[in-house]
């Protein structure tokens, strides 16, 4: 049974067809609108509002806890509350454009060709076993569909072949002194936002670069709400798997379009992500990893077909999963760590902390490297704020506060402001802080100070009283709950490490959030000590990075083997030693 | 632009849909009916006879050269060199159902499974680095699929994962005491008999075994003639593969049904054929084949996916291409070669002869094997003769003549004769040396003789003159080249080892062919000494049985791979005294 519905979008107006029965979430995904469902729809974070036309549903009780008598009485609901019905007519709000960070540190990279190209010129030879063992090494692998371009040559053509290892990917004709492309992408697929690089193999060239929202987003926020969708539907893993492919291909298109190139001439895709993210895109269900003790399916993977990676590409181009260290320390720290040898090769003892949806930890010394995961992140992309947001378009990236307690900002995007990012909501709480408005522990101590009152019942400082944005209590408690997991996480790998603080020589903030974090207000709430704001280096995106590195320097592949070997993971909600860390670092220094 | 012509077969007529201008050829074969096309389609054997009714185009040089004033005028035609108009009604021969050769000897085979099945209980457990290193050793292949499966599966459940070497085919979760089957199926690609043969591979136990012609033959009776096609047609060896593919797929779906199993459960597909149609299973242009120095492409596969092979299987199948030695010395002569080692241990010095479509000998002493190809093998399949056909229903398969030159015969299929099949052929002409109607030379040398007449403007012999059925002057020529040719090989191959006669113990027969081939005929017309008489062992299809060795006993895949290793293959048009012992074996003894 299908019905209709009119969908509001931006000022223009369609109709779009809806299975009968589904709710306006699953309606609007199916209709390629994205909200934000940072509570995977089960009605718990009311960020994905709507307005209905005409007359709107009775709301439920979720809905009468998270919205206002006014928004209530002006027809605003939760999507993932309402049940599409044909003839709805329904608003959604207008929802910012990806501004990701793809760029940061841009260490030199030394190419060392991943592939090989070997020129030949076909001659069947009285004597020769076959034309592959005339041509190239025995024992290279010659997939089916590269046998079959080899016999199309005559003798007498010349070609090139291009092997990685002892595989044969390509057999490209050369004819005149032209050559076929040979181009590599590298894609890191985070939580939230989708990174993609192009380069030119042969000389190492930057030809286009790019991003897109993970649009799993609207399956959930965060890698737990789309495992429990992944479990809830009986197809789930199939849906976010197609969801992040379409998105995958149409990023590598994108950026080949950007650069004026085929998609047909890459060669090789290095990919990079969470331990999650990677499991589903390859559909391959990360149940186990939701469940102590969080064991993923796998970590590490051969090269794979484009195909078998599901990759609308060339069939012949070979596609590389990083490894995986465990279940919540994924490819994305295995790169970041490849970017910061190829920054500092000799970082000394240096922390890792890339923030993104999760919040990740690595300590390195000389000889050794720890690393553990905290649930940190949600807070810092905006979820589980009333009033966040990820650090797109319309949201406060860095703010302060007056004397007066009048607050001053900026927007990412330099548009109207529609709610606080990870790093405004750091500024925003160190501000706090400094002025006196927040206590030790973290509370709202005074209603009575400029700026106060109240929001979603609760003590809540205006952060633009106009447009609604406000902070609440309850979001500096999200935020010391996150800022203080990230914290107690460090201590406990110094602890493992027997070290101190004035050991750490450098830390390498990774991840999108890390480029806009201001250190001062970090060491302000906490986050770091303030010894470290001067040692701080920003990574950008440093999976992005760490797997365009592996694509340009066959080099750096023993030395990826190495640190996923050498990494020691330590699960912390095994650790005596966490709790204690953490109910002390929750608290404002 | 269409046509419409009207098919007339068995009695029943339809209506076909055609495209404009093409050949009957190509409308009869998108039709689904086959002729053979001996010739590929040049116009020179005469065998793709139809009846158009009504007004028959006027005949071309070919019809007129190879079809009588009678046939001419009863609207008789070349289906290959007729073009197919809207409206003609096209009436076809009934062509024989095949009758293939698909036992032969039966040794014991001792199983030693290809498969190893681990059985194992899933259990995440604290500090196992992921699922599938705490299931198998590490370093073994996941493919992205059975990832998939394992990540189904929940703590506590059974499953029996199923490796071959280091590759996870399966998991199959236990449940109960019932074990999902774990079947084989082995297929021999002759160039005109596919054979199939499915095994449980846990007992060895043969399921069903079955043939089908090979469908190519519709582009070709022998091997160049069907690479002739696919250079002459844009698509040519993508069609070739998709016929020849589709045949495979019928066949293992129709073994399957007759086992009552289903295809899904078919775990691994081994397959044997010469060289040529391995390359066109897989669509890899053969042409390199047929021009000197006949260098194949690839002579050895690795294990490829079922979808690689392009095998409607369950995409965990695996399929290998067993290995070929050179471009006329295939993967038949290999598995044949593993056929003979199955039945005799210690063979000796010892002669095989594979009579397919082509003819390949090989010499096998204590320590060394050398091996050869003749273009021999089209006449004994019965192309190449006025009327000879395959060894399908309706063929004379064996045949004598009495003192006073009445022939007497057995036809397969107890049919009414149509034709003569290569053992009916060898026969005959043993019979017509032996009656005095041949001289040493094979000529016909006395037209006075009861049984003698002219057929296509030659002297020939009535086998059925009613049903003008004539064995004619070219035809005893076309036979005495095909037995030189094989003959001069065995002296090739026995000066190169430096052997005679008697040194040969064993004498083993391959393909459909030496399966009828009365040793006697063989001997009275010189296709081998008298003395290899009593030393003839018939291997029946020794391609599908060494197949089926490969699939059942992984202790043989050593010895193939010793075999293929020290063939010397010897190219018989490169040797001087070639010629000089194929001018001496065309006589007839």
């Amino acid at each position: 049974m299908k019905a209709w519905i009119t969908l509001i979008e931006n000022g223009t107006t369609r109709r779009a067809e809806v299975s009968a029965q589904a709710s306006l979430m699953e309606a609007l995904r199916v209709n390629g609108i994205r909200l934000p469902y940072d509570c995977g729809g089960r009605g718990t974070c009311g960020k994905c509002r709507v307005t209905i036309h005409g007359e709107a549903p009775e709301p439920n009780a979720a809905e009468r806890a998270l919205l206002t008598a006014a928004q209530l009485q002006n027809g605003v609901r939760l999507a993932c509350q309402t049940e599409a019905v044909s003839g709805m007519e329904v608003e959604v709000p207008r929802f910012g454009q990806l501004e990701a960070v793809i760029d940061g540190a841009a260490p030199e990279i030394p190419l060392a060709p991943l592939l090989d190209e070997v020129y030949v010129s076909i001659e069947d030879k009285e004597g020769s076993k076959d034309r592959t063992s005339a041509l190239v090494q025995n024992g290279h692998r010659w997939p089916v569909r590269q046998l079959q371009d080899l016999a199309q040559l005559s003798p007498g053509d010349r070609a090139a072949v291009v092997c990685r290892s002892g595989d044969v990917l390509r057999i490209d004709p050369l004819e005149g002194t032209s050559q076929r492309p040979l181009l590599g992408a590298a894609v890191d697929i985070g939580t939230t936002t989708l990174a993609f690089y192009l380069r030119d193999l042969r000389s190492g060239r930057r030809l286009a670069a790019g991003a897109q929202e993970n649009p799993q987003r609207a399956f959930g926020s965060d890698v737990i709400a789309r495992i429990a969708y992944a479990q809830e539907h009986p197809d789930g893993i199939a849906e976010l798997q197609q969801s992040v492919l379409q998105s995958i291909n149409a990023g590598l298109a994108g950026a080949a379009a950007d650069a004026g190139v085929c998609t047909e001439d890459i060669a090789v895709v290095v990919l990079a992500g969470n331990t999650v993210m990677l499991h589903m895109a390859l559909g391959i269900s990360a149940a186990s990893i939701a469940r102590a003790p969080f064991t993923p399916v796998f970590t590490e993977l051969d090269w794979l077909s484009a195909s078998e990676a599901g990759l609308s590409l060339d069939d012949r181009a070979q596609v590389k999963f990083l490894p995986c260290v465990s279940g919540y320390v994924g490819a994305d720290i295995s790169a970041d760590l490849l970017a910061v040898r190829a920054l500092h090769p000799e970082p000394g003892t240096s922390l890792l902390i890339d923030i993104g949806t999760n919040g990740e930890v690595v300590l390195q010394s000389e000889t050794e490297i720890w690393a553990c995961s905290t649930a940190a992140g949600p807070a810092f992309e905006g979820a589980a704020i009333s009033c966040g947001m990820p650090g797109v378009p319309g949201a406060i990236a860095t703010m302060d506060i007056d004397g007066q307690g009048r607050p001053s900002y900026t927007v990412v995007g330099d548009e109207k402001p529609r709610g606080l990012c990870g790093s405004g909501l750091v500024d925003a709480v160190a501000a706090l802080y400094r002025r006196g408005y927040l206590d030790e522990t973290g509370a709202f101590h005074d209603p009575e100070l400029p700026g106060m009152g109240t929001y979603m019942d609760m003590p809540a400082f205006a952060v633009d009283a106009r447009r609604d944005i406000w902070l609440t209590q309850k979001d500096v408690r999200e935020l010391q709950l996150a800022k203080g997991a990230l914290a107690a996480g460090v201590e406990v790998l110094l602890a493992a490490a027997g070290m101190t603080h004035a050991d750490i020589e450098r830390v390498y903030l990774a991840g999108g959030f890390g480029q806009h974090l201001q250190a001062e207000s970090a060491a302000a709430i906490g986050l770091i000590p303030s010894a470290w704001v001067s040692r701080v280096y920003k990574l950008g995106n440093g999976a992005g990075l760490g797997a365009q590195l592996y694509m340009l320097n066959r080099g750096c592949h023993a030395d990826l083997e190495q640190i996923t070997a050498d990494i020691q993971y330590i699960e912390l909600s095994s650790r005596a030693d966490f709790q204690m860390f953490f109910m002390e670092a929750m608290l404002l220094p």
